[in-house]
């Protein structure tokens, strides 16, 4: 039985490269080798213990790789293809991915709908953080990789591109619109992507990190306020002439965006949620005018499937957007743990590392 | 100066029947003499003081009435004619109505935006507690009533269907949904026939009063849960066979319906506001699903405009809904303190009132 | 090897009931004993010549069944269970299921896209009019028959109801919308259904069989419009009182309704198109409004899927709606070719046969 | 009374520059000092007769100016702006308008909805080739132009842009949309414009002019298919690998346009019209895939009102289009007529032309 390297969870702040055997493949499965993969906020959240896996798994859900084996049923597709799979990969025939609500896939329940079912990798099976990677419903989820792009290319749609952009899709940005954006680390810099992408005129986001301010520009965002130094409910109303924005894009998780991002909306106007959050939140009275605003509140998570990745790589392959400057760090597998700590204590201004075996 | 009787605000827990001027008509208004007029839950916020008015401003604001002289520049009707207006009266012309979000018309404003704007009778301008109301903007709000239908047959149009029905409209009903309504006062129950009527399969109302239980089930509602002798969330999960609700409708106002119909939820569906909140709301972390949820909260105006009135009229005429069970007791003008007193106490199992001069 | 009764299409003008062998069941699919089905309109174009598909194949796409055996791969169903299949059986994978557009499923196909490809049975593969029936991608297409219901109240779910509904809801009925429906026959009078559900207002029904008259009002229409007695498109126009309708469903497929369909429309308004066509369809310049009247022709192929059948059978559970009127005629398996007789010459007021083995 | 200068239509094929008074303002009107305007393809159809107009009307409908006066009831604007206002005027106030059809705008018809109703400006009231612009219910239709743009950077807004972009627009263009632009006339270029700032990542032109291929470049699209050398829907599917395009956008006005955007529609694909059609259209039954294939086809006529105006200004200063490549020839009010034949006989590379007093 072969074996391969894995970066597995051992136990809160223990993730701990090892040795796993490789997976057998399923009828409906593909084993992917992965080539290049990365580590997310999420991954930090498991390290810490505040988001609970079981001991023992393998962590990780953006893969970029080279199909190894498909499962028996699998048509449409070859091994040696280079693939990606979404961080969330839906199965495709339950009852929630029937009214295209993906990512709560709820395979296997009884009534098809799971909260957050859609992800799996890395949090109820093995995960991308290795040599080898067994991706499920491989038809539904595998995406080949257009020619010419290169592993890094590629990297952030899995997750951070398809996370970030969702922020803009799920708030409908329509052309002409305002959009500020809360918070410029990898997702909300593709949340400013994602609202320029859509046609939004004035991109305002919030951040105090000089670097990721110079990266928010590069995406697209017209101004940029920092928080450190004014007050940006205030400044967003400043620049907006009153008006306050059309849609609000929160993309850190924290009651002190959220709130904010719902005192600079326009009445009619929408809160896309992008934030994990970890704690009840509090909705102002006034941000929220009594509830009488026709405001309109949403949360996402991640798009899955392979037809999103289609797309996404496609964004990239038209020369639309480069996200290659999110990768500020590349390691080797075998340094994973280097890499987590580097990336858990967001050290040396790391937006994302690049993991290779 | 001919002078008529109006209900006015003179300080919190003080709305008396007094006389004023009857109003002259600019060009764009027109004078309608009101022939049955009703009390709203939001009137009686005014009258305690909670949603501040200006002293000596009449109150009301769901007119059924007879043009009685029209403005200069309005075209399109004659006087005599029956007509109702919506509780919310836009302009028509401001920013906020031209994308179609004319409850928060901005008209006169710096950027077309006003929260609660288009709301103006017995807020900003006098309304329609009186025997003459002045309508602003007429071309845009005065409805005429189709022949054979009642002044109560329309009288819940101008508000409380419209709000109930927006209830369902913004969460999206669709056919087959499962939806559940929290309160079945007024609004809560033309939520539940908003519900029906576009198509919902399964429809719970909460309610613990025996007699609007009743109504709910005229109304549409399959099932009626008493949060007084179950606790509704675990009721409508065991109802729903553990699957949640494509649409909750809060229809209260209160933190405990709201975080109830957040926690009955399917994943991905949606929390329809339909509550005037008067404190900050709290989001617990697990109905919210940490933010994950793919989950949507909207909230809204009673919709306003002829085009809505029209259709809301049409609704009653067609035989599809009939409101008169939700008007209960019957009032004078001349007796209209006394209404008030019943209706702020809801004495005497009180839904709707119907004032008449 | 076990042998069945099928109805097979043998010739142009020769539908059989031959034998064939019981199919294998292949790791996802699921074998259904047939407990009743029936005979479309599209099953007659077959008989005719006019809708090509392979000789030998199995007709009928509208199965109510028994599981009698699922495949090695196939969770969440048991042996035993009451199911129905939609006449479209999508794979759930294709990139047109990720998309929401589950008719077009393409799998296996390069892009994902395959016109009409979730229509399978009685199509690509063997259909439904047999003793036994193999359904391809048994999780994404199988759906439990609710306790209660018989085979005939949900007979007209896998096709009927779920394509007339499609016509309303493609048209995005809404509440007080004035709806034409073109034709009454089975598929007209969902249509007709599907727009009282979704809170149309005025429903006007267009047919001159007086049977079918009859039906339509039971199913919703509020006036019918016989275009024997009278030209359709001027009293639809007299009932309206000149406004026009918001959505037009077209459920002949002729270019009289087509054409008549668009002609009714009011500026701004939708015709939703069932109907199979045969020829080309002319747009004409006056009802097109020169292409500036911000019209919209929607076309639909039945919707499928698990959940979709779920909801409709969920519509007959909550007595929203009974479809059993549709049922005027009843079969043996064994009598099938005479069914098809009487079906295919719409004789002694036929509109839907039950055929039970 | 004064004068001014007015291109006004005599005859067919005779507009001619006269004199008229200049217009008296009624309360909701504001006169506008015109600055600059320009000739659109609808003009020639009006100069050629194939539109009807009565005699003595001004033509254009596509105004930049100064306010000079306003009326009485107008509230919200100064004399000595800059504004722009829409080539459509709605009231605001009409049935139509109230549902966000603002278009076919019916003020003071029975219902509230008529045909191209919002066109008035040269069609229904003299319109912008004049030295002054009466424009009728001014709050509804004036909007400002940012300071710092010039009348030619803002000269498209009125129409080109508003009505290009709406292609885009009505055919939800989505972020990886692969979308086929037939012609790259001023209103196709503006569409190109539209589906690259709504995200589309493959856009094909459908051009012969080399120089209009040149500006499709600039305007966004990808690829240019040159009809005379290559069948185009032949062409587009080749680059498209078979799928065929999500939204093809048909912007001539021709048989043979409409019918290639229909036949390089992927299933479930939608085809936005802009073409002014002058004849029946045919749809071809193989592209219309018998009405099976989940199509939508959507018509527009342009959007005004001053929200719409003030967005497309504002994707102009923005820096997100620049539109001055489409003025390709300038002329004095005094000789317009001079213009028009250039326009009219599409001479020398004409795309647009800037007229000044």
């Amino acid at each position: 039985m072969p074996k391969m390297k894995a970066a597995i969870f051992v136990e809160p702040n223990r993730i701990v490269l090892d040795e796993k055997p490789v997976p057998d493949v399923g009828p409906l499965d593909a084993l992917i080798r992965v080539t290049t993969t990365t580590i997310c906020g999420t991954d930090i959240h498991i390290l810490k213990g505040e988001y609970p896996v079981e001991r023992g798994l393998t962590i990780g859900h953006e893969p970029v790789g080279i199909i190894e084996k498909l499962g028996s049923a699998v048509e449409g597709y070859e091994e040696g293809q280079r693939v990606i799979a979404g961080a969330i990969t839906p199965s495709g025939h339950s009852a929630a991915c029937l009214i295209g609500c993906h990512s709560q896939d709820g395979a296997g329940t009884k009534h098809g709908f799971k909260p957050l079912g859609g992800w799996r990798f890395g949090n109820t099976i093995d995960g991308a953080q290795a040599e080898y990677l067994l991706v499920p419903d491989a038809m539904t989820n595998l995406a080949p990789i257009p020619d010419g792009l290169t592993d890094e290319q590629v990297l952030m749609c899995p997750d951070i591109m398809s996370t970030g952009f969702s922020g803009a899709e799920r708030g409908r940005v329509k052309i002409g619109d305002i959009v500020a954006v809360f918070a410029q680390g990898p997702i909300g810099l593709c949340a400013t992507a994602g609202a320029r992408l859509m046609g939004a005129t004035t991109i305002i986001g919030v951040e105090a990190v000089p670097a990721r301010m110079e990266i928010a520009q590069k995406m697209g965002a017209d101004h940029i306020v920092d928080f450190t130094k004014v007050d940006p409910v205030d400044e967003i109303l400043r620049l907006t002439d009153g008006r306050g924005v059309d849609v609000a894009i929160e993309a850190l998780g924290l009651q002190e965006t959220f709130e904010a991002a719902l005192r600079v909306l326009r009445p009619g106007g929408t809160l896309s949620s992008l934030g994990v959050y970890s704690a009840d939140l509090k909705i102002p009275l006034d941000g929220f005018l009594a509830g009488l605003g026709d405001q309109t509140i949403v949360t996402t998570l991640c798009p899955g499937g392979k037809e999103r990745m289609r797309r996404l790589m496609q964004v990239i392959a038209s020369d639309r957007l480069d996200t290659r400057p999110l990768v500020t760090h590349r390691f080797k597998l075998n340094d994973i743990e280097e890499a987590y700590d580097l990336f858990a204590n967001q050290r040396d201004g790391v937006l994302k590392v690049a993991i290779t075996p």
